[in-house]
């Protein structure tokens, strides 16, 4: 029925669009600490026991190291982002 | 009547949609190293002297490391990116 067709179409736009501006906007952080002007993170080198995996996606649950949430950006987006790698160098 | 409702929406939902989409493609990192799938870099923390600021908002001229284009960046989107930064202790 008609009522139906437009309920679906009106839900799918209102995702689709909710989705396409969250990306579109030009942040690259949607959601990590937005009540400050600048995330600027600090690592103590005597801190780092073998290495650290420091995210770059600003998608981890882990922030600021990654998690992984690099792979799941990376594949809804064509992107290639991921983290950087604070190492002793024996460990290499 | 309905089926124009239904266009109006589709009409509408079209042209946002398509908006949204155009100003951006979801993806953080615009132009490093596109060639290759996932952008992971190494630091040996042996080689840091005295600290490091890395890069995460993908912008930078001198990557992986920071040189301040975050700032034009926040400005430019109204986003919050900034470096993390490897010290030692003694630095603080
Ligand atoms: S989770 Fe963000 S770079 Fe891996
Ligand atoms: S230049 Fe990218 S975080 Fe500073």
């Amino acid at each position: 029925p008609p009522t139906l067709a437009i309920g679906g179409i009106s839900y799918y736009s209102y995702q689709t669009i909710k989705k396409a501006n969250e990306a579109g906007n030009g942040q690259i952080n949607p959601s990590i600490r937005k009540d400050i002007n600048k995330v600027v993170d600090f690592i103590d080198i005597e801190d780092i026991t073998e290495k650290a995996s420091l995210c770059r996606c600003w998608r981890s649950k882990n922030w600021p190291y990654c998690d992984g949430a690099h792979g799941a950006h990376n594949k809804a987006t064509g992107d290639n982002t991921g983290p950087v790698v604070i190492r002793h160098k024996e460990n290499k």
